[in-house]
């Protein structure tokens, strides 16, 4: 199973590519999208948009594993941020792939087994399920990452649950 | 000139079509885009983006004018408000069609010429600058109308002062 995970964002968008198959993971690409905050929002968008589908459309994932949104404080960020989450699940949608949503929490806990974990914990996780001999940046590579593990995680149960396959 | 102004929304999202010549406007379309409660958030994405596109392609419209988001409360509701405007800035640009953006305050002082004016003045007053029997429902659609105006308005302006046509 291929696992793209994003951590949405309209300046950085990290993306990460992972294939998770017998509770094993491997890691298939990652980096950042990022785009210019002189340049209209609405082009933000578009250029999110594009490359989102040109991620999909090269690596061929089967689901998309996205940061669920909770915001309380600086909401005008908060609203570009869930324009731009916007148009990358139209992305998925429009390219067929499914989309799931984990919260920070979520995240924390599949890969550290632990809610309250913190960052530094997490990112060591991270190298050591994928293999790698060091942290990608930025950060919102490494939470993409940890996204798709998370998913990984998750749906490798429910297989499991199903048909008894994996575990 | 022809604009295309949306309220913005996931479950409803008004548009109303109108055009602005020589101070005076006509009406060329207005209705409300809806959703299901029960179809997946992303499938309603996809919806939004496709059905504003046949929009666009249908009326040709030189300008998208769209509420600008402000959000205290009800955070979780903000943020699917503010995906699905994503969506819809992203169609405009994909269509290439302009987008401006104004505050409910700047859509009333436009209307009524007084910021705190009261919603059933809104309404009177949209009635009237577009020659209609009665106020469009849902108030979804009668907002977008009212954007319509606020940026005739506003461009009327701004053609006034760089080329003294319209003023």
């Amino acid at each position: 199973m291929r696992i793209l995970g994003i951590d949405p964002g309209y300046a950085i968008v990290g993306y990460g590519i992972v294939d998770y198959d017998r509770n094993r993971f491997s890691t298939v690409g990652y980096g950042a999208i990022t785009t210019p905050a002189d340049m209209p929002f609405q082009e933000r968008l578009r250029d999110i948009y594009n490359d989102i589908t040109e991620i999909i459309r090269r690596f061929g994932p089967d689901s998309m594993s996205i940061e669920k949104l909770y915001f309380n404080t600086n909401t005008t960020t908060a609203i570009d941020v869930a324009q731009a989450r916007g148009v990358i699940m139209l992305a998925a949608v429009n390219s067929g792939v499914e989309v799931f949503e984990y919260t920070p929490l979520q995240v924390k806990q599949s890969i550290t087994g632990y809610g309250r974990a913190e960052k530094r914990q997490v990112m060591e996780m991270i190298k050591s399920f994928l293999g790698l001999k060091s942290v990608p940046k930025p950060d919102d590579t490494a939470d993409a990452l940890a996204l798709a593990i998370c998913h990984g995680h998750s749906s490798g149960s429910i297989y499991g649950k199903l048909g008894g396959i994996y575990k």
